[in-house]
């Protein structure tokens, strides 16, 4: 069968088929079509503290050079010599100049070529300056996307989550911790999970423990949900700032970068995601008391900030090869805060990450076998069975014409 | 050459040429062909010791699930779940249902979905079973395999084998051990290095010591080659059971299964395949004194079973890719033996099959070079030479009919 | 683009498009094309110290057995038994009859098989000695290449290079010391990288401290280039015997085997590759006293060998995959030496090639972004310039004849 005639045959409201999941095939034409057109959470500006601090980050199968250029001057290039194609920089670090460690061109921070009398006569050297990469910087965080033809215009969303992102202080933050996932299986199957809590009662104790929709929802009982959904609104209406309280989703495409944010209450009297449900640090943004809320936020299809009252975590998912992730969380605290206790804020979601790294390629290696199906995605899933009819849609799309 | 007419071109009595041991396409091929005709030994009831045990074991490049769901009924499904395909159990263990750890759904040992409530309106959830795996049970030995449309049925092979399987009260045994020799060749050098003893001499120092016939037939001696065979004759005669002496072979075919008995003296007065000869483990089965013999049971193509006098061996030989083959080993004793020393009981065959994996890793290396040319097997070596003649007139057979 | 294409289309003076670098189909186009048309440095005779010594040798992605069968009587063969494929060595070694581990097929030093017996009736035993592998032994040197039919004769080459090898003793050396630097890079990576020193300043800071030509081609600055080709004459001029200080330089091509020899002054009153430029071993060959020179030896495409006045290195590149390069280095000193410090004689270019490793598998990770576009030589890489523009000109005249 077509490749093409395979995306158009799966079946609605069902798992795909193996292939999608495995075929190398699949995964090089998500990379030519749909890699490109994703605008991608990459960090925080507080990663790179100053002028000449530069991290050197996944962006896809690509590697990415974030540089601090200027007090306001974010720019971003593939970590690539534009003389023999040398890697610039193996690691995060602080310099003047971007120098290649084979043969020591130098590049300026905001990417053109400084070491000028290196290159042949009669080749220009404003055509060796580093190749860039789309950057956007939004409250602190930084944003990327691989190619500048064909990548939306994410204003529309940034604007969408600013309030969001503003509420919760996210520019004023510093990077407590970062931790990466690496999970051997395809991206899909890492949003798939993702994107669903139904299995979050079997899977994850310490998640189910904090967030009191688990066990409502999983209860399946129409009665406790309809009151749960009374106090979540009552919650909700309680709140001072109302605007930021409104749930806002637009759902994005291939020509638009989704956008979403959602609040919900912890429950139980929580006031943050920790094991006790106390503080881990102080509280950040607007908030002049603890609400006891999580903020969602959705920017495009693979990027999430998870929003608590003291602390915030930026969520990327990356996919880097046909059955290889990576899920990177970078924990948030505000900028102010000091003798923070790393472990009692990475708790839940150190667990819930490395459980999910777990179930997922448990996943995947049942999708490997010649006997796996699509099964149904149950009415607890609904985000995972429309992420993927999303994707089958805009892969259709981006297909070449039929002749 | 298109890869069928290669079939047709391998030179009767030498071994093949490069691509049948390296090439992932004839390897394809085999899998999609052969592989499902194929039934294979997967272990003992023993293993499951009773209602609700689990056993996960492999079956070529897929993961099968075998389940005690009764005193009698033993079932085995493919470990993957109907819901979104994950591994259901990672390891052997104990359950009343099989719960697959991503979202809880559960099935009944005999496979049925279980939790029916999960499944989407609209959707038959007896449709949502765990797919079911062929299995036979005889005499304590379990057989399964992965095409039910496909498989031979085994049922004369295995009428064929039970009397040697009851003379040595397979059914009524216990599992001592089990270990798996990961070897990085092709299935086809493991099985050609299976089939022949002539590499004893040179490589295997413990089972030349051992076995009688190993030195006699090296020598290639006429005279004592005859003098040895009329004492096999003299020892199968002076054996009161004469059915169970009397050699068996069906050479079997697409449509049926493979299947042989044969017995053999030790030699030197051992009584045992132990070091010094001496017994191991108590009699097993129908054996009322030593009598010093081994019985060799093939099924199949793949899969074998050493009886002595107070012990047996289950060998797997287990296609997992082009090159990668595991060799499993089961040892088993009487049910009732106590106090038995593992060591002395796997002497013997940890130390061969561990030389074996060796040998066959070094073959492989070399078949690897572009300067292997097929060479010619040797009188010493004609179940090497028959395996190969069959695999490639089966093979043939399987073929898609020419247009 | 259709791979031929490809070639034709290379700017020239640029390094190669991605694809030369990382794609398995164009290695393999090289495996068959260009690597059997090369002769290779393999080691030399001191590894052979007597009859029947035999030593294992990667030749490209071969694996060689180099046999010494006689006084001067040095044989080559492919390591693969003739009966079933089996690698027959593992390691050096020393042994009057080749004995395959599997079967013990026995092979004499010269290749034919001994043990005839073992041969099935019909089979001409003639027929089964060892596939040999073009060997020449030249001043003590091994050379090897994979296919009779298609290596150039090398006489040419080897007498050219011979006044050099005897200048230096090389006959009359024994190995020090020998080590493997597997590179995780196109071998084409691996070469660009050894014929230049552009790099040598910012990456080599022990090679640029010992090697004066370094500071002074990389100021760039005319004047001070011009005082030292100058000085490099004078110092030329002052050595007794002419001939071996004349620099002798042929390309080569597809019928003839490139060499050249050509001498440097150390400089800084250094009289060898020493971290102090004091000597490590004795003299060799006819040095009657230290003259602080190097002499650079290229004998074909991817062997060399580095004579300074008290040591000496063999250089090979093998090429293994398209992703993987081993460099190896064998240090020899004079037969004679006793007591040698042998990380002092080795500490430059185990500093050097270590460093190499690192900075040419950078440059690989670099070449697979899909950023990476080729980049112009400078007039510091001229050798790599002209080593790439070369490869391309063979690798088209090989190409198939065009319809």
């Amino acid at each position: 069968m077509d490749v093409w005639s395979r995306f158009a045959a799966q079946r609605p409201g069902w798992s795909l088929e193996q292939p999608f999941y495995t075929d190398p095939t699949i995964f090089e034409l998500e990379r030519q079509l749909w890699f490109p057109r994703q605008w991608m959470l990459m960090g925080h500006v507080a990663e790179l503290p100053r002028k000449g601090a530069h991290i050197v980050r996944s962006l896809f199968n690509e590697e990415v050079l974030i540089v601090r250029a200027g007090e306001d001057d974010f720019r971003a290039f593939f970590n690539v010599c534009t003389h023999r194609g040398s890697r610039i920089c193996k690691s995060d670090g602080h310099a003047n100049l971007l120098v290649c460690p084979y043969h020591a061109w130098s590049f300026r921070l905001t990417g053109e070529l400084q070491s000028r009398g290196e290159v042949p006569e009669g080749i220009d050297p404003d055509a060796l300056g580093l190749h860039p990469v789309p950057i956007r910087v939004r409250e602190g965080v930084i944003f990327c996307g691989l190619d500048a033809e064909r990548l939306p215009d994410p204003t529309a969303a940034l604007d969408a989550i600013t309030p969001a992102l503003q509420h919760h202080g996210i520019a004023r933050t510093r990077v407590l911790e970062r931790r990466s996932y690496p999970t051997r299986a395809n991206w899909k199957l890492v949003m798939e999970n993702f994107l669903e809590c139904y299995h979050c009662r079997p899977a994850h104790p310490e998640y189910t423990s904090v967030n009191g929709h688990v066990a409502v929802l999983g209860a399946r009982d129409p009665d406790r949900v309809a009151q749960y959904q009374q106090e979540v609104a009552a919650w909700l209406a309680s709140c001072p700032d109302k605007a930021f309280n409104t749930k806002i989703w637009d759902p994005g495409g291939i020509e638009a970068t989704a956008y979403g944010v959602s609040r919900t209450p912890l429950g139980d009297g929580r006031l943050t995601q920790s094991q006790d449900g106390r503080p881990v640090a102080p509280l950040m943004g607007s908030f002049a008391e603890y609400d006891g809320g999580e903020t969602a936020i959705r920017f495009g299809r693979l990027s999430f900030v998870g929003g608590l009252n003291d602390h915030a975590i930026l969520f990327q998912i990356i996919p880097r090869a046909v059955d290889l992730t990576d899920t990177v969380m970078t924990w948030l605290v505000d900028a102010s805060a000091t003798d923070i206790d790393v472990e009692r804020v990475c708790w839940l979601w150190e667990a819930t990450t490395s459980q999910d790294k777990g179930i997922v390629e448990e996943n995947a290696a049942g999708v490997r076998s010649g006997a796996y199906r699509p099964g149904p995605y149950t009415d607890l899933e609904p985000w995972s069975a429309w992420f993927i009819a999303n994707y089958l849609k805009e892969m259709s799309e981006l297909a070449p014409a039929a002749v």
